[in-house]
């Protein structure tokens, strides 16, 4: 056979369609025999597909980037895994890539183009000015999950963490808590500061006290920041019979300081935390958690993605993801499973 | 200023250095004024960097890639952390993907090529022909994490499982224990191989007596797979003092099982996993775990890589990282912290 084999010459020697070969070719949706008898067509003609070829033959390069704020935080791991699942099906490839300060992820959006990818998906944490213009300069489809500033440009695929809050603290008051602490990330980034918001009217709404001694901000979303702040609640003294924090990571820095000090819970504080991660479950207690749609985010930020590059003009419009309280042992009286 | 603005114009206008203007652009290595300064002169000058002209300009890309097994287990996250540290220092970014069937793996490495990435780092999880054959086509410098069958033409950089086990069982020893479990993962795979191995070997080198009956293999090395192959331990019934999970998500699956059927973690059975994921830190009680050097083997990839990329030919050359215990509270009397 003459030439570069392409994909179709892989079909046609494997005696399968276009789409078969590819989707065996790319590890999906093809059944074992028919993906060896594919593979074997492939490694007789010596074919390999590769970016550049796919870009120019297709006009595309079968890859959509992602920007997360920490990969290492499992609520991302969630939402990349639900694009990956919808890229797939696709023929695409996800490319994850990492920045959190508004400067680098700016530079990120700037340094794909599309010789690179086909779209691109953004979570920024905190979307100042630098970030919101590297997004409209764009030279690919993009889709921003997470809550922009009102009057942005652009939609963006989002969660609804004030009414996440409010799940909780409910949840709380129907198990018979009347001083729920919360405890925050950093109120300079959106979360944060909507979560505090969300807190404040549930509170008010349950007709609890307003107590600002109950609210403590770690320095970051994270396991190691989040301890000494709840150390900071303990050491007031200040009495509380649950505890919300912001992410699942927050939450178990409050078990651990909570076990420290010897109060049982959720026998003398029940706990809730958010983002439902895999930890909640593997936790001992396992972990009450509010669910905000990390992977209904994702799913719906690569459906309109995709949408968008099938050539809907209008697929990227945005979308607002409902929260769900997962019940676990944190919050109720239950014994373990 | 005619022409399309380069780094240097906007290097040049910020009063710095090409390298400060490069480094501060992408978000790193400079203080907050002068990162401020380029930022301002790259929008004045409308400076926009983007991987074609970088590829063009530079012969590079920008960009190095990483295939990684699972993207939800936390030791691939502290893994890929490290090298994204590394590559940071020398001005480029990681994009991380997901493949684990030896097809998927083989159509990841074919699909990149020199138009979108200067380097590549794979994982694989079962390096099998086509892993392999993948590898050797690979068109660009490519460093492998892992272990590769003897005689593979490539060097590989790889943790040492069976030392690694065997550090867990000298130090249950040391604790008093003589029945010593081990949960592994699939024996079809590299690690779960090596593991229960190094397992078989200590046990016997620490004169205990070699039981089948305390030896089970979950179908996979995630939380959920290995809660029935406990299960399926703790119903035969069989006698044991301490128990090793081959990983930290099967040593937390081993925490759950046991709080379920009663029994207290130390007090009645000492546990330790491997990987030492953030989880065993945050867990109640934390969890002693081996070490098998996620960080040290993703740091050492990217400098090899780092290397060959400057024009090092002899840079990729593989290398072992010596396992390392860290005790925590899940296999000594000690209270939490």
């Amino acid at each position: 056979m003459a030439g570069t084999p392409t994909i179709a010459s892989v079909a046609d020697r494997a005696g399968v369609s276009i789409a078969t070969a590819s989707r065996a070719l790319h590890g999906h949706g093809a059944s074992p025999r028919t993906a060896e008898r594919v593979r074997s067509a492939a490694a007789e003609l010596g074919y390999r597909p590769n970016a550049v070829a796919r870009a120019l033959q297709s006009g595309r390069t079968g890859q959509i980037a992602m920007i997360v704020p920490d990969a290492a935080n499992p609520v991302y791991a969630r939402m990349t895994s639900a694009v990956q699942h919808e890229l797939a099906a696709d023929d695409r490839q996800l490319l994850v890539t990492q920045a959190v300060e508004p400067a680098a992820v700016a530079a990120a959006i700037a340094r794909f183009g599309p010789s690179t990818i086909d779209g691109l998906i953004v979570v920024p944490l905190r979307p100042e000015q630098q970030v919101l213009e590297a997004l409209e300069r764009s030279a690919v489809p993009t889709v921003v999950i997470g809550s922009l500033p009102e009057g942005a440009a652009q939609g963006a695929v989002r969660a609804d963490s004030r009414a996440g809050v409010r799940l909780a603290i409910d949840h709380l008051v129907s198990q018979g808590a009347r001083r729920i602490a919360f405890v925050n990330g950093p109120v300079d980034t959106t979360p944060g500061r909507q979560r505090l918001e969300g807190y404040r009217r549930a509170i008010e709404d349950a007709g609890l006290e307003q107590d600002a001694s109950l609210v403590v901000a770690a320095a970051d979303f994270t396991h190691a920041a989040a301890l000494p702040a709840v150390d900071e609640l303990l050491d007031r003294g200040v009495d509380f019979d649950a505890l919300v924090g912001a992410n699942d990571l927050i939450a178990f820095a409050a078990l651990r300081a909570l076990s420290v000090r010897g109060r049982a819970v959720p026998g003398d504080c029940l706990v809730v935390g958010m983002d439902d991660t895999e930890l909640a479950q593997i936790a001992i207690p396992s972990l009450t958690s509010v669910d905000l749609g990390a992977e209904a985010r994702g799913t719906l930020a690569a459906e309109q993605l995709l949408a968008s590059l099938r050539g809907d003009a209008d697929a990227i419009a945005g979308a607002v993801v409902a929260p769900r309280l997962v019940v676990r042992e944190s919050s109720t009286g239950m014994e373990p499973r």
